[in-house]
């Protein structure tokens, strides 16, 4: 375990996975590209699947759950989807261990175990759920089905990092099904603005929404509708995507359904997630070469109370004045810590709450007592200031909102000053090497001009984004025409 | 889909089946073995997650997440585990899928993809934990650890059970590490009372405390204490496991710390469990042939509403009526639908509200209104009673605790009325075969009775009870000494 974190001015990308591993987040694991997900982590992750959960639950959905294992016949039906993933399947071959007659006390696979069909681990479940909605849904009045999963899946990557790109990760994925484009189409929109809300009002991230292009598209999509953040690196980061799936899968699985008039047509889907890797954004939108910083909404403790004493009796008074304050703060709905820990000094409580990012810390010792004041220090500024006792706790909950608001409008300050308008490649190249961020430029449409770019540059289309206005130009690299501008970056 | 369901009288294990997929609990899936949990019985696990999720972190535990994968060499570490479970393991062997050159369009496994070393898909973590906490424990200030982990894990069952017995299945894991041997017990201890109490208090299913004895033992357990229930139809269910692990897995996976004297020793361990086998044993423990009994305090919905109207005009006055009640009930807590859907008639919803197990129908008509009253018919009993509407919502609450008593105690007397105390062998036969239930009898201690009692009659012991008194007696098959009874049963 690294006992110092790297600045981020040094090498940003040793910062993050210092800082993953110092502040408790994750650790590394005996399974390759795995990791283990530290109670800490853990916690954070709580936060964020219940807000989504509830977020999920309040647009009609309900959750279900899907087994693990996809046999091969059905994970090849949709052919796009099966060439996707392919090449990153974990494949269960045998359901046996036996004593292995050589080796003493070791094991070996029962060669007479082997499977009938190999199981892929699911790397995503669009193949055994519309394999299974073919049982549901017959008419029109099965319609819609409005199903969320929360799941592990496994996609084996060859470089991974944690919470970015790991073997196995944790994710909600969404497959709905419809009896007409128009509502699956209304669907992936609305689990967009869900997820759009979500970075925004919880993880203070701002996202870019739009669509990707036939290049970036999720195997199997018709379209993939995706939300994009900016990193503190200026690299962009895809923060959440929702599919309209069409008939795709319907269509590979044969599921009809008979509408109104007794007419039988395929089933429209979509289908939509976001993962453990919301944690890495999270981490790369705030932080800093102190630790975490982390959104008030999602902190697992936001306030810390440490006492400042010497000997028992100072903590006493202490403690009696710090109880109802507790109290008030917990009615408040805030969670809050006191570290009354006899074993470490104050400087090292200090330390240890910046490095996890707790938002909100109050000192208080035995003058301030005297004076009915205490010292709060805010983590995202840290900025220290006496406050009086009287309504603290009140004075508290605004500051939570502020410091949210805060780091929402700083990474909005950072993502404005770091999207940049160019009309041709040598600007392109100069902004991407010299200020990174969002580049805005045109591009004539072909797959393979976006190909060439990202050979030259490693900048990728992250989407066509929403709401833009029509604008004629010319291709940054083919100077060909072009209706309309689409954002580039380099991109985790 | 079978659309009635098959009355318990007439064959027991089939109306399980039936009133599993009937009422929507369940799916039967594409993976031999393997179940979709549909949302209505997902929404009850979710229920029952939260409420043992909350005990767990009112006891101290935190949440964490550890890989789904475990490398042979670390599976086979302990032996004694290895070797409980290398017959139902799952195993990856490759990593990529490739296109079949002999079958267009198919895939096949990709022969250059072996892994160097197999992955088990977990059975249970104990292993990739502890190789795990290597890294976190030095000192005794690294103690305890308390932690628990909700997962998917696999176990290959050649016969399975919708929710009873399935290859995967969902289940929490707690992994905790000690400094002494006096605290782990105590935790294993503390564990199984945790369980009991939520069998009890939410479940309202009556749970035997208790030990197993050595044959049925979990895999690398010093001492496995369990909770035992009995199902309707008289045989017993394992509903939850806490097992003492001794320093087992701290040898196999050298954990050692520095106590206070700076002297090292290995970890003392435990580890518990419960699963979804938990649904199979509560729809055992009160449904009827009509359908679901649950249990308000874990029922998805508490309370359903039905207006008896003709047109719109009396179900515009009806509702009306039952919109302040619907917002006190939500305000008391208590989950509630109004039913106004159109298309099918009140005896249909009637039926399938009791086949779903709502605890409380509400029914309201034009003449009900007159007189300000409704119909109360509460599922347990399938008792109707005529209330007045005023204080309606005070009413329902306290049915609703009446019901989840009364099925309590039903389910205890059931018990009570089927646990038999018996003597010698022929009396031992002659109830498991002619009246089932606990059969509390003198066992001369040695596996190789147990294994022949097994033999002869299929009957377990499923726990030596905690708080028996001593009993001079002989046992039922050797006629040997014995010093206590033990509790035997026909189980699930």
């Amino acid at each position: 375990m690294s006992k110092v974190i790297t600045p981020q001015e040094q090498d940003y990308s040793q910062w993050y996975n210092d800082l993953i591993i110092r502040s408790g987040l994750a650790d590394y694991s005996a399974v390759r590209g795995c990791m283990v997900i530290k109670p800490y982590g853990y916690a954070l992750w709580e936060n964020m699947r219940d807000a989504l959960d509830k977020m999920f639950k309040d647009t009609g959905h309900v959750n279900a759950y899907f087994p693990l294992f996809v046999p091969k016949s059905l994970f090849e039906a949709e052919e796009k989807n099966a060439e996707g993933f392919a090449k990153e399947c974990a494949v269960v071959t045998h359901y046996r261990l036996k004593a292995d007659p050589e080796k003493p006390g070791k094991l070996m696979v029962d060669p007479e175990a082997r499977l009938e069909e190999e199981l892929v681990v699911r790397p995503t479940s669009e193949a055994i759920i519309w394999n299974t909605y073919k049982n549901w849904i017959q008419s029109y009045r099965d319609l819609p089905i409005l199903v969320n999963q929360w799941a592990n899946v496994v996609r084996w990557e060859m470089r991974t990092r944690l919470f970015l790109r790991t073997a196995e990760f944790l994710w909600q994925e969404g497959h709905t099904a419809h009896a007409t484009e128009a509502e699956a189409r209304a669907e992936a929109s609305q689990m967009l603005e869900v997820y759009a809300r979500f970075a925004e009002n919880f993880m203070a991230m701002p996202v870019v929404k739009g669509v990707k292009t036939e290049n970036e598209r999720f195997a199997g999509a018709v379209d993939t509708l995706c939300i994009e953040a900016l990193m503190q690196d200026g690299k962009a980061l895809q923060a959440g995507t929702s599919h309209f799936l069409g008939q795709n899968f319907a269509k590979a699985f044969d599921v009809k359904f008979s509408d109104k008039e007794n007419k039988l047509d395929y089933v429209w889907a979509t289908s939509w997630g976001v993962s453990t890797r919301l944690i890495g954004a999270l981490v790369m939108s705030h932080s800093d070469n102190s630790g975490l910083v982390l959104p008030p909404k999602l902190a697992p403790l936001q306030v810390v109370i440490v006492p400042i004493f010497k000997g028992d009796e100072q903590l006493a008074a202490i403690s009696d004045k710090v109880k109802p304050i507790i109290q008030q703060l917990k009615d408040l709905g805030i969670s809050v810590k006191f570290d009354d820990n006899d074993n470490e000094r104050p400087g090292w409580k200090f330390a240890e709450y910046e490095l996890k990012g707790v938002p909100v810390r109050m000192a208080i010792g035995a003058r301030d007592m005297a004076n009915n004041v205490c010292e709060i220090a805010r983590r995202d500024t840290k900025e220290k200031m006496t406050v009086s006792l009287d309504g603290i706790s009140f004075y508290i909950k605004t500051l939570l909102d502020e410091i949210q608001l805060h780091l929402y409008e700083k990474a909005r300050q950072y993502r404005e000053a770091h999207t940049t308008e160019v009309n041709n490649w040598d600007e392109f190249v100069k902004t991407l090497d010299e200020k990174a961020g969002f580049v805005s430029a045109h591009w004539d449409g072909s797959g393979e001009t976006e190909e060439k770019i990202k050979e030259l540059t490693k900048a990728t289309i992250r989407c066509i984004p929403f709401g833009q206005p029509a604008e004629q130009g010319a291709c940054i690299l083919t100077g060909k025409p072009s209706q309309q501008r689409v954002l580039f970056a380099r991109a985790y």
